[in-house]
Formats: structure tokens, sequence, C-alpha cells
């Protein structure tokens, strides 16, 4: 039933800041690290560097709950769902093995365009 | 009538990725270094320091419509409200002097916490 | 005769620049990713948290021959040497399979400092 | 006497990392932002998308002396020479108003490279 891609990423200095917690803006990273991996890495490449295609983030919602701190490994698990030909939204959320909710919660919207920047249908990864 | 703070951000290769332009979790960095500002520096350190207390953001949503580029001088325009006393929103867009619209539009919603994270009212410089 | 500790990292949308390849900071960053699996993630947090000690980078030199780009896994090869009592080196190297020569090349120099940013003797751990 | 050029940088929370003070990466950040200021950040621009001309790090060295703080205002001052035809070296260190010594000490080598990354000679801006 948990029908959701997992990713992981470790937690280092770089992605904390001095409250001792990672820095808020750093999830989005982790979120984008995510659905590449789940799109796949090298057809993300062949797509940008053959058709000129790329994905770009259109609308973002994050909640904080709480911090993960330098040494957690945490998961991000994604549900995507394509919301039109042309849209794409992804249900992202930052869990740790230890924590009974997740710590932050993300909603990405997706959309594709071509080298002039003009909107395009998704291509058949989605 | 223009009502807002004014922070202006010079764009670097820093900023950017592969697409040409600003790294879409950049512009969440511009709108803390805007309300840092806002509310102002020295006292931030000051309530760090010596009384313990921390902002954080809590929710945050964004809506990106067009891309800074390397050489761009933009403005984050910020807008506070304070919704309870433990809660404040920042209505922050980001400008550019050439754009009849804001290039991304954000919602911060912010929250204080002492040093064991807990929850505590916003001090006066909201 | 390979007498290196190796880790591996893949390159997303935000290690880039808009040059195409990873920005030249970055590689500061994975350097640091390698040392800390190489040392040991939990003992590094142990340290810092019970005992107060930290490891800070004291010099640093790279050169640069060619940029990882997105979509490659690069690995970084880590040799490290006690100096002193006080200092240990780090020679670092990037790594991408399908290269003859490292992309990058760095030496990097830490000292373990206490709670009071004062110089103390490595921990054993090196 | 003073012949170097000055450019001045805020530290906020994003700079910082849990040690309290600057993520060491980073300084490569600041030295980056005042070179696009010293060797003027239209003409960058200009040489980038007209001639297909960048400017990259070659080589750099850093000697990390005392960690620059949330609040701090802290100054690079660069001093730049053409070695060859071929490559600029700047001598970047950053200052702190209050502190008698540098914080941060570097050593960077530039060169150009044209749109297939080829060596090509450093255009006039310097």
């Amino acid at each position: 039933m948990s029908d959701y891609h997992s990713h992981r990423v470790h937690i280092y200095y770089e992605d904390t800041d001095l409250s001792g917690v990672v820095y808020h803006a750093n999830y989005l990273k982790y979120f984008e690290r995510a659905r590449e991996h789940m799109l796949g890495r090298a057809e993300l490449v062949r797509l940008l560097d053959e058709e000129g295609l790329g994905f770009v983030v259109y609308k973002c919602s994050l909640t904080f709950k709480k911090g993960a701190k330098l040494g957690d490994e945490i998961e991000v698990r994604t549900v995507a769902k394509k919301d039109s030909p042309y849209r794409a939204t992804f249900e992202q959320n930052i869990w740790l093995d230890s924590e009974p909710a997740p710590l932050v919660q993300g909603i990405v919207e997706m959309v594709c365009v071509d080298k002039d920047q003009k909107l395009v249908p998704l291509p058949d990864i989605f």
C-alpha cells in the first residue's frame, strides 16, 4: 500500500545553519534530488541535451514541523500525479525513521518548457 | 502608498543553475535576507545571543513566473502582518525594474521559538 | 594498493551553475561529505554533542581540471595523514569513471577545536 | 596606498552552519561576488552572451583564521594581477572592521575559456 518513491539523504554540515538544524530552503533541494531519481536521471539529461526540454517548478508549498540534524539520514517520500497534459504535482514529505510523523511536508507543481522557455506538454516519463 | 520594505539583491554565478536562471530554492534565501534587514539585523542577533530567541519559518508557498538571470539586480518587496501573538505572515515578491509583474511571489509564515524549540510569543520587533 | 576511502556523489541541478558544470565552491562540500563518512558520522556527532569537539578546515587548495555535469556520479577518493598531534591532511580527488585523470584535486588541512574555539589535539578517530 | 578593490558582504543565516560561523566553502562565493563587481558585471554578461567567453577558477587556496558570524558585514579586499596573457591571479582577503588581521586569506587563479571550453587569452577587462 505504501505506493511512494523513496530517496534517502544524509545531512551534513553544509545542510545546517547556526540554529543547529537544516536550513529551511535546503528541503527544496532534497525534493528535487528525489524527483530526479524518480523520473530517471539519465532520461532527464537526454531530454535536456537532445530535445532541449527542461522541468521547472511552477509552484511549491512547504510546512516545517521539525528540523533534521547533522548525522540524520532522512527519507524523501514522493507521490506524483499528472494533473493535466501540462502539469504534474509531487507530494513530497521528509521522514526520519525515529519520528512518527513527517518533519517537513511539501507540494511541488512542475511544468515542462522548451529551449525558448515555452510551455510544452509533459513528456512520457510522467 | 507603496508601503513595503525594499531590499535589493545582486544575482551572481552561485545563484544560477545550468538552466541559466536562478535555482528555485534560492529565492527563499533572498526572502530571508530581506526579512533580516526589515526586522533589524543587530536586534535579531541580540535576541538570539541574549534571550535565546530565534525565528523559524513555519510555512511558505512560492509561485515562479519568470527566472532572474546573472547580472540582474532584483528587488525583494516585503509586507509583514502579525496574524496572532505567535505568528506573522510576510508577503514577499521578487521584482525586476524592467518587468511589469513580479518574477516570483511568496508567502512566508514565521513563528518564534526559544532555546528548547518551544513556541513563544513574537517579540516586540513585530 | 588503492588505499583510499571512496565516497560517491550524484550531481544534481542544485550543484551546477549557468556554465553548465558544477559550481567550483561545491567541490569543498563533496570533500567534506567524504571526510564525514571516512571519520564516521555517528562518532563525529558524539564528539560534538558530548565533548564539544569540532573539526575545522584550516587550509585548503584546489586545482580544477574539468567540470562534473548534471547526471554524473563522481567519486571522491580520500587519503588522510596525521601531520602532528594537532593537524591532519586530507588529499582528496574527484574522479569520474569515464575519465583517466581526476577532475579536481584538493588538499585539505584540518584541526580540532573545543567549545571555545581553542585548538586541541586531534581525537583518536584520526 | 590601499590599492585594492573593496566589496562588502552581509552574513545571513544561509551563510552559517551549526558551528555558528560561516561554512568554509562560502568564502569562495564571496570571493567570486567581489571579482564580478571588480571586473564589471555588465561587461561579464556581455562577454558571455555575445562572445561566449567565460571565466573559470583554475586554482585556489584558502587559509581560515577566524570565522565570520551572523550579523557581520565583512569586506572582501581584492588585488588582481595578470600573470600571463592567459592567466590572472586574485589575492583576496576577508576583513572585519573590528579585527586587526584578515579572517580568511585566499589566492584565486583564473583563466578564460570559450564556448567549447578551450583556453583563450584573457580579454581586455584584465
